[in-house]
């Protein structure tokens, strides 16, 4: 690291920017350059993503290992572009020694949908005859079209019209002013959208019609507020400062916080990508995860009325979490003292763009540590917790979805997700019953039941990249109620499941055992446990997949059909639902389903190995979720287990501390203040 | 209220203090009456328990509804004393009439073991020559035996000694220095003993014997830190504060803020019990619960060997969690602006003595409330959200319980519990195999597997007290994959099973169903949704009971045997493993099974009805959780569901808000600002 560091400040010296970190996302100046070298040998495409194609693994290990002995890692552009015809290319692009190393026509498939293509359709829509027919059908009149938006969605999959041309199906609204909220005035037919000719080649129309919603408007920002009443002005300030500011140090993309060392990432497709995570153990700093993301989404609807079974968008690979993510405010997405990252992505046209404040990093107090009072003495000691949050905001038409990760003081890892923004609507008639299948959240408005399931992708590195992946149970022991060896009945024990091959690698959830998962390194023994060191998935919210078994949802996302998938690393696996995501049809399931199917015996017992994890909830609206609804949240930790001899949080300074024989140490808040209510009486 | 409004405000003028409202603990004033009415009529007691005997249902709703014109219910003591040879009797004091209404010998029980009770033990302990021999055959000398420490515990239940005579289990410790933590010096015997002779009876002394520890102290007081290299100093602060003060207001002890109104008590066993909690729905004020309370745990260790089977504590009846609570200190257990209420209890000599700040209530921010983008435009609202936290913490011998009612802006309640303290441990061989039933945490120092489960009791009063209790699964919809009904396979619904009459109420988690539970009001139905107003227990920590069906934990613990009971309401029922819990066989199992068992075929349908929830986390130790655990988190939801006609916290004061037609909204808070932490580079 020493010739890298020189490196760096000699850079700095010259006033040269110093080279990026390999794991660095592709920045403008890099993604400009692809597209110039793309364009020398291929024109007339236009793009629909430039992303850093990652170093392999094994080079890049090497890399971290030595840096000042290793080849530094090509930067090399991973590219989508889109030709005439809609012929789909996928290329790499050297930076390093600026040449194009590898181009393909990809046939049969389509690449996501990004915000600019979202962005057109409803211009075409309004401007439609069949849509201003259909409108007027329905009660919407022809001068009313500039009142008619629509959220395009992919088309998932519709086998009248397969994958080989590009589609969107436009979910209908309408505004009867243009600051309503559209989600309460959801339109009753469906427009099919076709990205190649700019055309609606098709309308679904149900064969009971829904005139447009007649209620008044449902809306929640701060004008319809302030117009309703006004805000409660009972609401004190709480005020987060940090005087002496923050704990973190970063090293370009690489933060230092609490014996944590994290590259952080940001792509497209995944959002945050967290890279090469060790946490230092008193001076031995250990490989803890190689990469941690989300990889994909499904959000099946649970309505069976065609063409409601289209609503299953994947939301990672159909728009990409990066590219509809938000640019985020100071003090209100986040608040105290922050760090943000930009992110930059290519347009259709080829030039780049960045997304200001795409990722926000910040502290925050976690409340207790750890706590013992001794009840002979009241000998005492708590320590109070911070915890780092690594975020990002996107919003998926009508949803959000905000993703935190953070890291403990105490080496745990946790993925929070909450879920805000608005149903998904659909019209309904006075006195329409929604069968079970959704619910009337206000008059005329039916928002569907619904899963929002994720896939987390996780790259163990428990102390190196060998390791094993364990199912545990909760469960009894042996020996009936009354015999020599459980007489009590009481005997107890973690039981172990080896998932030791691709094909038999699948687990599903068992809230009644507890189950976790234990990713562990068999070749690493706890000195004290002589057990693997391990770090453990505790997750609780693992709904099972409810589409069906061969229906359409069960066949294209494949990564959901259990709770855990375990591979044998490959450097091409990334997405669990394949590369190229929007209408596949499921047969066969890309991914996850493709991969294991290839080689089911590959064995996944210490070796280099990945851990898929599908998680989510299952969501029946009711009205406290409309007109925006409050934020859900949802979370799962990886937890260290055996991987540590001792609680490595110990050396975070107490606030008091006091013992038997007299000592005591006292660094209490002195900000806390004893709170004054008012009472009631005497106002 | 007027009326009642005035008497205070007289009372006030008047210099005597308002009467307390009739759900208010017993004063110290109050303890000391009733112990004083006792004493004219019976000697020769020491108490064991003096606390509000609450007023009866039916009185106190109707009190509730119309002070003005309505009884206030009496203030009555509820006595729990015990009298030579161990008598035990149990009463209730009028302590406005000043007179005992009700005192009566029990037979066969034993009452909790107080604090006072456990100090007895050790230095008996000391002084017993079995146990100064048993401490020598370990490798204690009798000039050590004042660094022998012991954890009294009840004994649970030994069918060697029964129930008559009142007995503790001594769980044997060693400090090499006054400041060593004990936990990594467990002796391998355990003395019983009697508390009416105050002498060691019995001594468990297992087959092979373990020496005392060589290994060196696991110490985390602050000394010891600073010994081995000092705390770390790269945490830098986090400052709250909140310049306007609390958004709070209290009449005694009922607290209002953000449309909750609660009373805030808290007794010996339960510690915080909340009543009548109501929600005020612009200008309505609506019942929702009308108590809720952690009513009982039970903590089944998983080893077989005796005499480990008896430690499975229930440390609410068996102890009492009020008790045992924690004299909180301001910026150490909370930071911020904080309120604390004390908690009066009696002594054994018939003292009131007092905990102060044993209830600490706090706001915290608590992250983003709802956000929605408008993809097209940008138009965005962003509102962050408060919580009302109401908090003790309890240390239970070794374990610190951290129990947190927290209080959401959108009608949310949680429950978070965080387990912290210290494990339990027990003594083994150098190279002993610890079999599965614990983990070897330090050398010498076995960790045994356990599980921690609690049992909440909600009384719920959703729109009134007519509720009835759904189990509620998300199902797949029926009709195969290809059929007309279920084309694509995606149909699903919530199923609903009506737990109708006591005895066939009993209902068990399932993860991959998401399962969840509502209680709702039949007679009140939401107008959009057309559904019952409900609330939903998302609860997600539910493992099964582990100890075996007919074994000593699954016949004392009854209530552990699912995750869900449902009985029609009695004023009597609060202690699901009964009221005097130590020493109870098992046989009839007492509280919840002994409830329904009496009268399975009681309709809990549209009636009165107290739904007692069961959950937890089964802990296998690992090294991390010593010597001193960081805290493990555990939290459930009660969400309003089809109760409110919209997101009820839409009029919270949003950060940002801006709209398509150009208006916004920008109460950002400008405390925050952009970090600037230190590049590595430039040091
Ligand atoms: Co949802
Ligand atoms: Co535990």
């Amino acid at each position: 690291m020493v010739l890298e560091r020189l490196k760096q400040v000699a850079s700095h010296v010259t006033g040269q920017s110093p080279p990026p970190h390999p794991f660095d996302p592709l920045s403008e100046v890099e993604i400009e350059k692809a597209v110039a070298i793309i364009r020398k040998e291929h024109d007339g495409l236009f793009f629909n993503a430039i992303t850093l194609w990652e170093p392999r693994k094994s080079e890049m290990m090497k890399w971290v290992a030595d840096p000042d002995h290793t080849p530094r890692p090509h930067r090399i552009a991973d590219v989508v572009a889109i030709g005439r015809g809609s012929k789909v290319y996928d290329g790499h692009v050297d930076l390093n020694e600026e040449k194009i190393v590898h181009w393909e026509l990809t046939e049969g498939v389509q690449p996501l949908i990004t915000m600019e293509d979202l962005q057109i359709v409803e211009t075409i829509v309004r401007k439609d005859p069949k849509v201003i027919e259909q409108c007027g059908l329905i009660g919407i009149p022809p001068e009313d079209m500039h009142k008619v938006y629509c959220d395009p969605w992919t088309i998932g999959y519709d086998e009248r019209f397969g994958s080989n041309i590009r589609l969107q199906q436009a979910l209908m609204y309408f505004r009867p002013h243009v600051d309503d909220s559209q989600y309460s005035y959801p339109l009753d037919f469906c427009p099919i959208f076709n990205a190649d000719t700019q055309e609606i080649i098709h309308i679904d129309v149900p064969k009971v019609r829904r005139p447009v919603n007649k209620a008044p408007p449902n809306n929640y920002h701060a004008a319809a507020i302030e117009a309703e009443g006004g805000f409660r002005t009972d609401i004190k300030p709480i005020e987060i400062t940090q005087p002496e500011g923050v704990s973190f140090t970063m090293e370009g993309r690489i933060i230092n916080w609490q014996n944590w060392r994290v590259h952080v990432g940001f792509n497209y497709r995944e959002g945050i990508v967290l890279s090469n995570i060790t946490f230092n153990d008193k001076g031995n700093v250990r490989p803890v995860f190689w990469r941690l993301s989300l990889a994909e989404m499904v959000v099946p609807y649970g309505n069976p009325e065609h063409p409601h079974h289209r609503k299953h968008a994947f939301d990672l690979g159909e728009y990409g979490g990066g590219y509809m993510t938000n640019s985020l405010s100071l003090g209100c997405d986040c608040k105290g003292a922050i760090y943000y990252m930009d992110a930059a992505f290519v347009n259709r046209a080829g030039a780049a763009t960045t997304i200001k404040n795409a990722i926000c990093i910040h502290e925050e107090d976690a409340g207790i540590l750890f706590k013992h009072t001794d009840f002979r003495d009241d000998s005492v000691t708590v320590t109070r917790a911070h915890k780092l949050v690594i975020s990002h905001i996107f919003t998926a038409a009508n949803y959000e979805y905000c993703v935190y990760w953070i890291f403990h003081q105490d080496g745990t890892v946790q993925l929070e997700i909450k879920l805000t923004g608005i149903l998904n609507t659909y019209a309904m008639n006075p006195g329409e019953d929604p069968q079970g299948w959704g619910t009337e959240v206000y008059p005329g408005v039916n928002a569907h039941n619904h899963q929002h399931l994720f896939c987390l992708r996780v790259d163990p590195n428990i102390d190196g990249p060998s390791n094993t992946v364990f199912e545990v149970d909760a469960a009894r022991g042996p020996g009936e109620v009354g015999s020599a060896e459980n007489k009590y009945g009481n005997a107890f024990y973690a039981k172990k499941k080896k998932l030791a091959t691709q094909g038999s690698s699948m687990s599903d959830y068992n809230g009644a055992t507890s189950r976790t998962w234990e990713m562990c390194n068999p070749n690493k023994i706890n000195p004290y446990s002589h057990k693997p060191v391990s770090y453990k998935l505790v997750s609780r919210e693992v709904p099972e997949l409810l589409p069906k078994e061969g229906g359409l949802v069960w066949k294209r996302a494949g990564f959901a059909r259990h709770a855990i998938h375990v591979t044998k690393y490959d450097d091409a696996q990334i997405h669990p639902a394949g590369r190229h995501v929007p209408q596949t049809s499921g047969v066969p399931s890309m991914g996850l389903p493709a991969w294991i199917a290839a080689d089911p015996d590959a064995s996944t017992d210490n070796t280099d190995v990945v851990l898929w994890h599908t998680f989510g909830i299952t969501h029946f609206p009711s009205p406290e979720d409309f007109p925006v609804m409050p934020a859900e949240p949802m979370t799962l930790l990886l937890r260290p287990r055996n991987f540590f001899t001792r609680n490595p949080c110990l050396d975070v300074p107490p606030s008091y501390s006091s013992y038997p024989s007299g000592g005591k140490w006292d660094k209490t808040d002195r900000k806390s203040v004893s709170a004054k209510p008012k009472d009631c009486c005497s106002k």
